[in-house]
């Protein structure tokens, strides 16, 4: 791991960091390859809308830009991930105005290969945890994230790719670290965003290919009958791509050819 | 401030602690007054709990109270705050099993005395920013609080000593740092926390103490009509006591006998 604390390598940070002490900031999980970092517009533009929300003075999209590009330049393939807290601060949920934000770079090495997952498809479970939901941060990638790790306790299967989560109305979030995607009735289906879950990049990639292919795209809430009858599923984030579902929970499905054509269709979009 | 790390005095903690990456972990806030812990018994409780519920690797719990015990008796009058963290770990929600929990342990001066407020009683409001639903970590004092950032940034009015938060069924959930209870009929009322909030641990003290006394105490969900018709309403936390509220937006009420006596019973419950 190599990081960088507003642009200076540091392995620490300071303890009184609103990103520690309440989760007060945003991240993002970006792929890095040959030396660039695959769609970084869309990564800064839901950056800095996140930082809007949450009220975040963000650090200059054009500063942060260079940094990441002229960063990436010179690391090897891998996964870079950047967090934005709103900064160190007094104790006590009232940030005081003065606060300057903590912007967090690292870079790890890829995990292993998941090429394979991306052809062959992957077998998902449902989670008991529930997805948190609060409408004032849904779709946010903020630093509250016990919904996923919980969530992600569940299993240790490593023959289970992915675990999905439910709201508490029993409408499907997507998985604890993917989106998800039905396709019906030649209609691409995602889960509505309102209450709960991250509106992820690649989430907006795979939308964008399919409206840009005609293909009807519907985000609305999906209950797990909703997505025993779908004839595909596929799940999406920025790292892994599209990984078509080939088994959800008992339910099988089949790579469905939409599957494959919007992993085609989405490789090429910035 | 003055900062410590698994017992040992630290400004900085590793940028890849779960605690900032996550808001995977726990806090405590207690009161320290002529070197000892106000109702420490109560506090490590709530947080071996929590520990259990989010299956970190609690701290022997021995151990931290010796911890605890011996720092306080060195420390002048003020706020001790507890984190404690899954730890370090790789990127991934996933907990490998491997981390080692961190507790970060930091000591403020007290703010201004408040004792003015628990006599005069207090101006509340209602806050826009929903309090987020999730009944796998309702009640604990995790860290996963930008609902609780976001409700107090809403208003900087000095004279509004809190805001009242409402989940998205129209329920009260409380303060955003603070429990509420209201008074009908010679009830005491407080907010069920099966889905939002923090069980405070001044909350177990006033609930304790009212039934000590022969009071009906009922959890259960209150909407914003309930309060309207309370005659009494008060707030509470650890470092505050017993807030009566004499306002809430346009409705006044009066600091009543139950509160006054509320007060006086739960000062001497440890």
């Amino acid at each position: 791991v190599s990081t960088w604390i507003n642009g200076i390598a540091a392995r620490e940070l300071s303890t009184d960091d609103r990103g520690l002490s309440y989760g007060d900031g945003l991240f993002e999980t970006m792929h890095l390859e040959r030396g660039a970092v695959a769609r970084l517009e869309r990564h800064l533009k839901r950056l800095t809308q996140g930082c809007a929300r949450l009220g975040i003075d963000c650090v200059a999209d054009k500063l942060l830009r260079e940094e990441i590009e002229a960063r990436a330049r010179t690391l090897s393939d891998g996964v870079l991930k950047l967090v934005i807290t709103r900064g160190a601060g007094p104790r006590g949920y009232r940030p005081t105005g003065e606060e300057r934000p903590t912007w967090l770079l690292s870079w790890n090495t890829a995990r292993a290969a998941d090429a394979s997952l991306a052809s062959a498809g992957v077998r998902v479970r449902f989670c008991r945890t529930p997805a948190t939901e609060n409408a004032a941060i849904a779709g946010l990638k903020h630093l509250n994230r016990l919904d996923c790790v919980l969530a992600r306790r569940e299993w240790s299967d490593p023959e289970i790719a992915e675990g999905l989560m439910c709201d508490s109305h029993g409408s499907v979030v997507g998985g604890t670290m993917s989106n998800l995607f039905a396709v019906r009735d030649r209609t691409l289906m995602t889960p509505r965003l309102d209450r709960s879950g991250v509106r992820g990049v690649m989430r907006s990639v795979v939308i964008d290919a399919a409206r840009g292919a005609g293909i009807d795209v519907v985000e609305q809430h999906l209950t797990a009958q909703d997505l025993s009858v779908a004839t595909e599923l596929f799940l999406t984030n920025a790292l892994i791509g599209v990984w078509p579902v080939r088994a959800l929970e008992a339910t099988s499905y089949p790579v469905g050819a939409l599957t494959r054509r919007l992993q085609q269709l989405s490789v090429t979009l910035p």
